[in-house]
């Protein structure tokens, strides 16, 4: 640790960190907060207004954690989160705030759904329904369950329900291996929780699947767009948001290129280190992914059922990817764009071109395993991938795009993975309670302190307006 | 990244981090290790053999990573890994060479079982003899079909396996129930896992289950003493080899309170920042766990799949107590001081006396899910209890201990967990090609590289020598 190293006799120099005159310089703040993601700027945003001096320090270039811009045929796409959906509140009133533009993402025309080898053309969201009826009505009875279940759930701290040690003592596939679920349902199910949390049904807990679904307000506002979380796009993009939140803090009050390696607390001071450079201030709050927090050299150490959860929210794995046409040509073919498929690499695509046509973009996820795997392939190998399977869903028009982009979360050094982090058996029960539990000067913050819309932006402005609520009120008692 | 600042042109100064003339202090060598447990000092003992000028370094102020010493009534035991058993044979070849001398583990008496409040006093190593005949005999059928899949997995590189997929893709639980294991029979193997793995059988890969069991040689090597992991003891402790083998390095090799936060490398060089203080040199080895290595912050970022494998291969949890009285009374009443037992919180307890009876020592393990409980509890409680179970099964006499000694290693912030790491499903499958392959001038080692005793000290030290081994052929290719 670096404070311990500059504190050694040895070195000819005492640090003083929380005072004055020493040879190190130690910026300082009333609150620090770590990550400039929604989460971050959201609770140094809600500080600032209420007086306080912040200082966000975040390790990238940029501000936004998992929504950021990029450029695709002379057009700004979210090369992370990018929908919305009603319930999300507090992200629908911050873009009405700044003026950020939504529109619904485009779903008039039949979407491809390929099961088992077998293609279907269909309009609406009942992506299954070219299934047996056996399979469809079992998985609609198994959805039933599920959102009964969930419902049954309590809404804060779920690994304390009373049927919570049942069912994250087993994975998603276990429980579908219980209620004797069929082949095609697994499938189907493998599908949802793919491109639901970015990673498979064998790895998820039951547990988390549940907070997961009760989370977003169900299985079908999940995974829908007609009045679910894909309802809207943000024209120019939901990371301007971010952008906006930052400039809205004092000119420096956001540090970038800033990753903190080291956090050092007493009962009222934190000192944040990162390289050479060190600040301090009366309160911190912590909004990254756990998983990512966990990487921090803190001292004292951290009490071990926080570490054990950080250790064991793993990032799910996703590889967002872009191909740019002149025009959304497949809608002429009454195609809206929409692939979902249990053999391809690209599942699902959606068609997120721009309102006024002025470019067609699909936009295909490659998530779960198949996430790792395409991350060592590449680039180049990814766009050849997707320009074949867009082919094979759209015709030769699809050969010759005009541009392509991509982003592979799951390199992300600040990310190691996107949408969030996903329990395997045993973590919740386990660890859950270390979850929210702060340490001042410490607070947690990041969606996945979140149990409303977890993993999601809106859980993430959720969890830095709780943050910085929780940091005032620990001020104006220790006064 | 320390290093990226200090090349910021605004910081008015240009570190060339390879070279000389710098204005931070670089310390050069041939090989850096970071890590002084076994295998870190292994490699850097035998590439000092071979030549090479190695530097050792070690967050900690001691060596000897998950082994350590500890002072209890006068004595020093272990507080980390202990046993030797006889196919280890790397580590009995150091004992020997450094003069440390084994005992064995003290087995004569009975041990002490309780299963479902039932409590059985029985002589040898079968354990649950108490159970029903269709208990047992299921118990028995079922380590037969574990031990005949560990047999026809391949030594090396289990995640290819043919039924790789189909194991890696359930826990242990899961496993148990698609085999319609008795509820007994699940308890049972609940104790094995947990008292192996540290862990839950809801938690950990049945094929991570299976790796484990071969890697040891067999489900009876791992769990006995007789002939078994637990054959052995080291008079003054285990760790002692660890001290030997740092002493057998030049002066100043060994740099302790280092933790490395950064990790920069080219082709043919790197360079690993602790605090202000930077260290460069051809290779690195990594001689960490999986779950600590991944903290540091690399640049360039590491590949996705071994990010992903370092995020999750969890550690282990366990907290290791002692309790010392004058002399090994148990022994007058016939007992051997062993408890297993699924009710109580201490489980197993050994008999850990010296050869000379100059006291008794109870080694208690608070193992798996329990750990974690406890670990919060904090030291006064777990001599409470211990005393309190203790008492239970040795009578009055363990009521007053002459002293009482714990680690809890949830909290070393080095280790964050013991044994080792382990994989929950689709860890193997999904990220296990990442496990060994080297990113020169990047090695890995660390006991959770080795296929042969996985998180124990002999795949410790056959790591370290692998890794050195790989370090001068990729030195000599470089010339």
């Amino acid at each position: 640790m670096m404070i311990h190293h500059l504190q050694k006799p040895s070195d000819g120099a005492i640090v003083k960190p929380f005072g004055t005159g020493s040879d190190v310089n130690v910026q300082e703040a009333d609150v620090i907060v770590v990550g400039a993601g929604f989460s971050g700027l959201t609770a140094a945003r809600n500080l600032h207004q209420q007086g306080m001096r912040v200082l966000v320090l975040e390790a990238r270039d940029r501000v936004g954690g998992r929504t950021m811009p990029g450029t695709i045929a002379g057009l700004t796409v979210d090369l992370g989160g990018m929908w919305a959906g009603p319930t999300q509140t507090a992200l629908i009133a911050l873009a009405d705030e700044f003026g950020v533009e939504r529109f619904a993402q485009p779903l008039a025309g039949k979407n491809i759904v390929e099961l088992g080898q077998r293609v279907t053309r269909a309009e609406g969201e009942n992506f299954f329904s070219a299934r047996s009826d056996a399979a469809k009505l079992q998985y609609s009875t198994l959805l039933v369950s599920i959102e009964a279940l969930a419902a049954d759930m309590p809404a804060r701290k779920h690994w304390h329900w009373h049927r919570a040690a049942e069912f994250d003592g087993m994975t998603l596939a276990h429980w579908l291996d219980r209620v004797d679920a069929l082949p095609e349902v697994k499938s189907d199910m493998a599908i949802s929780c793919r491109a639901l949390l970015c990673a498979e049904v064998t790895q998820v807990s039951f547990l988390h699947f549940l907070f997961y679904v009760k989370s977003g307000g169900g299985f079908a506002t999940l995974t829908t767009a007609t009045e679910g979380a894909q309802k809207w796009l943000f024209k120019g993009g939901v990371h301007q948001i971010a952008q906006h939140l930052a400039a809205s803090l004092p000119p420096g009050a956001v540090k970038l290129g800033t990753p903190v390696h080291a956090i050092t607390r007493t009962p009222g001071a934190v000192l944040a280190t990162s390289g050479l450079e060190s600040y301090s201030a009366r309160a911190l709050i912590m909004a990254l992914p756990p998983a990512i927090a966990g990487r921090i050299d803190y001292q004292p150490p951290l009490d071990a059922r926080r570490d054990g959860l950080m250790q064991r929210l793993h990032m799910g794995s996703v590889i967002k990817c872009y191909l740019a046409y002149d025009r959304p040509f497949w809608r002429q073919a009454g195609l809206n764009g929409l692939v979902l498929s249990d053999t391809r690499v690209f599942s699902p695509i959606f068609d997120v071109s721009p309102p006024d046509q002025s470019a067609g973009l699909l936009c295909g996820f490659i998530d779960g395993r198949a996430a790792v795997e395409w991350s060592e392939r590449g680039s180049p190998a990814r766009r050849s991938q997707f320009i074949a399977e867009s082919s094979r869903w759209f015709g030769d028009a699809a050969r010759n795009p005009v541009d392509y982009l991509d982003l592979d979360w799951t390199r992300e050094p600040w990310s190691r993975g996107c949408y969030g982090g996903y329990a395997s058996p045993g973590t919740w029960t386990g660890y859950g309670d270390a979850l929210c539990r702060n340490e001042p000067p410490i607070f947690w913050a990041g969606t996945e302190t979140s149990s409303i819309w977890y993993c999601y932006i809106e859980g993430a402005i959720g969890a830095g307006q709780r943050a910085a609520q929780e940091v005032l009120a620990d001020m104006a008692k220790r006064g």
